[in-house]
C-alpha cells in the first residue's frame, strides 16, 4: 500500500526531473510528501503496525537522497548508447539470420539494467585515488594507444585468425564469427574492459533469456513475442548458444585471470539457478521445511539473478585495481542488489497487470513456483504446504493460494525484506568516494525497488 | 569396395592383436592380404582406373606401419579409464538429475575420441627433449607439488568459494556447484593441464550433442534413446547449458590466455557449424555453384567437428611449451584428422545400417542435408542441383538422389577426400620424435577412417 504511494511519488519526482532534465530540484518536497502519505495509508488500518512503521523508518531513509541525484543514465549515456552495437560487433556473425535471433531482445526496449550497473560502479571506482588502487595492477593494459604490436589489445587474438577462425578469413566464404576489432575506448574514467565487461554480462543475460523461455515455454517478453515463438526453439537455443560462445571468446580476451573466473562461474550459476526454479521445493510441512524452502528460494534467487549482478560489480572492482575491501564491497552490493530486484519480480507477479508487465503476470503460482510471497503466507498458513508440493496443480489451488498470501500479508512482507537487501545494498556503497556516479547508483537501488514493471 | 576389404583386414587384424594383447605381430601379413584383396577388387571391374590405383597406393602406404603398433587405447588406458570419472568431479553438481542428465552421454558406450587424440598427442609430445621445449614456459604450475599457498593450483580458485558459489560451501543446503577439488596428477609424462584439457574437450563436444539432438528431433544416439528422449528438452536444454557453463569454469581454470582463446572460440564454432548445417546449401546450378557449395560443406565440417578436434591439439601443443612449427603441426593433424572423420561420418549415413551405426543411418537426406556423396554426383548429374535447394522434399528425391550416388561413384570419391585428409594428418606428424604414442596417434587415424560405425 505505501508502496503505491512510493511509486507515485517516485515517478512524479521523475517527470519533473524529465522536465527540468538537470538535478531534482522538487526531489524532497516530492519525497516529504511520500513519506506523509505512507504515514496516512500505514495508520489507516494496516496489520503488523510494529513491523510497518519499522518498514516505513527504512523507507523514508531510503527514499532521503544524500545529494541532489542526477539521472543514472545521463552520466553513463555515452556509453549506453553505444552498448548494444558494440554487442552486435561483437557478435560478428556474417549471417543475418543467427545475427537477427541473436540481438532480438537487444533491440527491443530492454532495461539493460545490468550493464548500467556495471558502468556506474566503474565510474564510482574512479574516483578513488589512483595511489589506493594498489591491489595487483590497475588493469588498463589494453587501451588503444598502449597495444603492443604482437597484439596484447583486447581485441587482438593470441592465435593466427585463420587457426581461430579455421579458414583464411580474407577468403572465407560466409564469415561467421568474425574477428573482434571495434574496441571500446576509455571514456569517462570507465576502462575499456570495464566497457567489454558490461558488454558481457548483458549477453551472457540474454543468452540465458532466450534458453530460459524455450524451456518455460513462454510467450511474450519485454511486450513481444518471445524468442521461441517468434524463430522457433531450434533458433532460440542456437542463438543463446552463440552468445554464450561469444561471450566466453570476449570474457578469454579480458585476460585477467580473477575476472575471467568470475564470469565464468556465472553461466553454471545461471543453469543452477534455472534448475532449482524448476525443481522447485519439494518438502513436508513443518516448520523447519519452511525455513528450508525459505533458504532454497534464497540460494536460487541468488544463482538466477544475484550471481551475475554481484560477480560482475566485483570483476569491475578488480580491473579498477582497488584495495580488497573495495572489491568485497562491490561484491556484496552486487548481490544484494540482485537479491532485492529478484524479489521486486516475484512482487509484481503478483501486482502487476500483464500489459504493465510485458509478460504475463501472475505466471509464477500457474508455473508451480513458490516465490517469498507465498512461502510467507506458508509460515502463517501450514496448509499451504500440501498446495506449494503439488505446484498448485489441483483447480482453484491458485486462486486459494492467492487468498492465503493477501490474509497473511505475504506480499507486505516480501517488501520488507526487499528494503532490506535494497539498504543492505545501499550501505556498501559507502566506502566508496562521493561522487555523482555514487548518488547515481544508490539512486538506481531505490529505482529498482520501487520500479512498477 | 576396397573400403571394404581394408576393414576387414583391419578388424582381423585388431582381433588377432586383441587376443595377443601386445604388439601386432601378424599385422603385416595381414595388411599385405589387405592390399592384394584391394588389387583383386579393383581390377575385378571398378570405374575411374586411374583414380582407384592412386587411392590404392594411397591406401597400401598408409596401412603400411612404420614398426609395430601398440593399441591406442592402453598408452594411455590409465589416463581414458579415470576420464569419466574426473568429469563427474568436474561437473560437481549436487543434484542427482541435473547430474544424470548431463552425464548421460559420458556413461553410454562412447568412443571418446577426442580425450584420446589430446592424451595420445600429450604422451607424444613428451617425448621432444625438454630443451627444445622453450616456446614461452612449458605450463606445468599445477603439478600438485608446486602448488602454491595462495593457491595457483588448477582446481584453486582465484577468488573465495563463498564468492564464486555465491554462498558458504560448508552451510551450503544443496551444493550445486561443488569447488573443483580433484586434479588429475601429472601421469606418464602427461601434463595435469593437458588431462584437463581432455576432459574440457568431452564435456564442450557432449555439450553440443544435448543440443543438436534436441534441434534436430533426434530419437536415439549410441544406441539408445537421445537425451531429449530420455529426459525431455528442458532437461536435455539445461544439462547442456550447464556441461557448457563448468567447461568454461574448468577453461578459465588452465590460466593460459592463448589456450583460453583457442577453447573458448570452439563454443561459438560448433554453433556455427549446427547453423550453417541447418541452413545448408541455397544456390544456383551452375558448376560455380557447385564448387562454393562443396567449400561450404567444408567450412562446415571444419566448425561442427574438426575446429575442437584442431585446437584442442594446438593446445596441447601449447601446453607442452614445444615450438611454433610443432604447435602448428599439431593444429594441422587435428584438423585434417577431424575433417576425415567427418566425412566418413558423412559416408557412413549412407552404407550402413541403423543398428551397427547406433543412430538411424539414412537420415542426412531426409533432413535435407547434402553431404560430400551428393555434392560429388552433383557435379556430375546437374539435375541434382534443384532437389538440393528444395532439400529433397518432393516424394522420391531421396531415392532419386540416392541413384545419382551411386551412378557417379559419390561414395567412392568421398572416400577419396578422406583417405587425403587421413595422409594429410599423418603427414603433420613427422615433426614429432618417434614413440609408440606416435605410432598409436598413426594407428587411431587409419581407424578413423576404417571405422565401421
Amino acid at each position: 500500500m505505501y508502496r503505491r504511494s512510493l511509486i507515485r511519488a517516485t515517478s512524479a519526482a521523475t517527470r519533473t526531473h524529465g522536465n527540468n532534465n538537470g538535478t531534482l530540484v522538487r526531489h524532497k518536497s516530492m519525497l516529504r510528501e511520500a513519506v506523509s502519505s505512507l504515514g496516512a495509508a500505514v495508520s489507516k488500518g494496516a496489520q503488523n503496525d510494529k513491523k510497518y512503521q519499522a518498514a516505513l523508518k527504512s523507507a523514508a531513509k531510503l527514499v532521503e537522497p544524500d545529494t541532489p541525484v542526477k539521472d543514472p543514465f545521463s552520466i553513463v549515456s555515452k556509453e549506453m548508447s553505444t552498448l548494444v552495437h558494440n554487442i552486435g560487433t561483437l557478435l560478428g556473425s556474417g549471417h543475418p539470420t543467427l545475427n537477427k535471433v541473436a540481438m532480438y531482445y537487444f533491440q527491443s526496449e530492454g532495461k539493460h539494467v545490468r550493464p548500467l550497473i556495471v558502468l556506474l560502479l566503474s565510474k564510482a571506482l574512479s574516483a578513488i585515488p589512483t595511489e589506493e588502487r594498489d591491489r595487483g595492477s590497475r588493469d588498463e593494459s589494453d587501451v588503444r594507444s598502449l597495444k603492443e604490436p604482437h597484439g596484447a589489445g583486447i581485441d587482438d587474438p593470441l592465435s593466427p585468425l585463420s587457426i581461430l577462425h579455421g579458414v583464411n578469413p580474407d577468403i572465407v566464404l560466409n564469415p561467421l564469427s568474425r574477428p573482434m576489432d571495434e574496441l571500446p575506448t576509455e571514456s569517462n574514467g570507465i576502462l575499456p574492459k570495464q566497457r567489454r565487461l558490461a558488454e558481457i554480462v548483458e549477453m551472457i543475460h540474454t543468452a540465458s533469456l532466450l534458453h530460459d523461455d524455450v524451456i518455460d515455454n513462454s510467450a511474450s517478453r519485454r511486450s513481444m513475442p518471445s524468442g521461441n515463438i517468434a524463430f522457433g526453439n531450434k533458433m532460440a537455443i542456437l542463438a543463446g548458444d552463440f552468445l554464450l560462445g561469444r561471450a566466453s571468446v570476449a570474457i578469454a580476451r579480458i585476460r585477467n585471470a580473477e575476472v575471467i573466473e568470475l564470469l565464468s562461474t556465472t553461466i553454471a550459476n545461471l543453469v543452477e539457478g534455472e534448475f532449482m526454479q524448476l525443481k522447485n521445493t519439494a518438502v513436508d510441512t513443518t516448520s523447519k521445511a519452511n525455513r528450508a524452502s525459505f533458504e532454497y528460494y534464497i540460494h536460487k534467487t541468488y544463482l538466477k539473478t544475484a550471481s551475475l549482478m554481484s560477480k560482475s560489480c566485483r570483476a569491475a572492482a578488480v580491473l579498477s585495481g582497488a584495495r580488497d575491501p573495495v572489491v568485497e564491497a562491490a561484491y556484496q552490493y552486487g548481490r544484494n542488489l540482485g537479491l532485492c530486484f529478484q524479489i521486486v519480480d516475484d512482487m509484481l507477479d503478483y501486482t502487476v497487470t500483464d500489459r504493465d508487465l510485458g509478460k504475463p503476470s501472475g505466471a509464477d503460482l500457474k508455473l508451480g513456483l513458490a516465490t517469498a510471497p507465498v512461502l510467507y503466507a506458508w509460515e502463517q498458513y501450514p496448509e499451504l504446504g500440501d498446495m506449494i508440493r503439488r505446484k498448485f496443480d489441483h483447480p482453484g489451488d491458485v486462486e486459494r493460494a492467492r487468498e492465503y498470501v493477501k490474509k497473511a500479508n505475504g506480499l507486505e512482507r516480501t517488501e520488507q525484506l526487499a528494503v532490506k537487501y535494497a539498504e543492505d545494498a545501499i550501505r556498501q556503497l559507502e566506502v566508496l568516494p562521493p561522487s555523482d556516479s555514487l548518488d547515481a547508483l544508490k539512486h538506481l537501488t531505490k529505482a529498482v525497488l520501487n520500479r512498477k514493471k
